[in-house]
């Protein structure tokens, strides 16, 4: 079965964590959200509490995934920029040629841990700045994928952003199925 | 501050409530998350397990509110349904002409305690019938408003029945504020 790791950290955005999650299982992806902290509930940005699946340094021993998330928020993402077991989850990923997906703060995360160095990435349009400074080409569609990479902007756009990585993974025509049940308008 | 109560039953569609409690939280609403079994963590319908604020029970003790919330998914909008305390809150929020709010198929908790009755509704295409069939007039805009009865049809309407409900409560404009910090296309 095709498998997703989701990085939880506390302050990430609970929309962006939720939906990228559900949208993948509906498109038969196991998905793990893993605590970067351990398993306890997480904290989000709108305090909205989230039990992860598991801890991060359990979930890493049953990798590698298809596909690596970050969801953002800024502590969330801010949290997943400074963590030394992110980089190390993150450049495995890349050396792999693994996908990898970032979306709203969190792509700061990929600048901190120099995941994807030189690409087109998109972002929520407050860290845009931190991202062209640290050599990022920079585009404003609502997902872009460079490569393996896939970035995406905010809560308002993680339907797409989350279908993104079903198409990648599972195809065009699964990911196209999931939106009219979900009465999805893109 | 103006407060908002949303019943979480197990089975409960975590897009649906997570998006529902986030932006009503950036819309500046007080929002308890209350779990029908009390406060332990509720396993959502694709398997995200969410942490009520507080149990039902003990939420209720503090309104009323300003709005009570439904969130779909099959297994969660049938637990509402079946539910005597859901119909307490329910038709005490009706009595008081206070807003009542239902999505996906949350609406049939709305058939099911007598709420709303004769009113337009929509939902989930799936339900449709069992609404018509209780007597309700059936609308397929994404969002309808009848009085103080708001209804929407899944996950991908969220933001819109979201945002409908901050419009009730905060104004419009406070509503339309957050749509462009969320990279939200309507
Ligand atoms: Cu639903």
């Amino acid at each position: 079965m095709v498998k997703a790791l989701l990085l939880l950290a506390e302050g990430a955005e609970e929309m962006e964590t939720v939906i990228t999650v559900d949208v993948m299982r509906r498109g038969g992806i196991e998905v793990t959200m893993a605590g970067l902290k351990g398993s306890d509930p997480v904290l989000c940005s709108r305090d909205v509490k989230l039990v992860p699946d598991k801890a991060l340094a359990d979930a890493v021993q049953s990798g590698p995934y298809d596909v690596v998330v970050c969801p953002g928020g800024a502590k969330g993402a801010q949290n997943l920029a400074e963590s030394d077991a992110v980089k190390q989850v993150l450049q495995e990923q890349e050396k792999r040629d693994g996908l990898i997906a970032a979306v709203c703060a969190a792509p700061i995360a990929l600048a901190s841990h120099s995941i994807g160095s030189g690409k087109t990435v998109t972002s929520h349009p407050s860290v845009k700045d931190k991202l062209t400074s640290a050599g990022y080409k920079y585009s404003e569609d609502r997902v872009f994928q460079d490569g393996k990479v896939i970035t995406s902007r905010g809560p308002g756009t993680c339907f797409e952003f989350a279908l993104k990585i079903v198409q990648n993974l599972q195809g065009e025509e699964k990911a196209n199925s999931l939106i009219s049940p979900m009465l999805l308008k893109l």
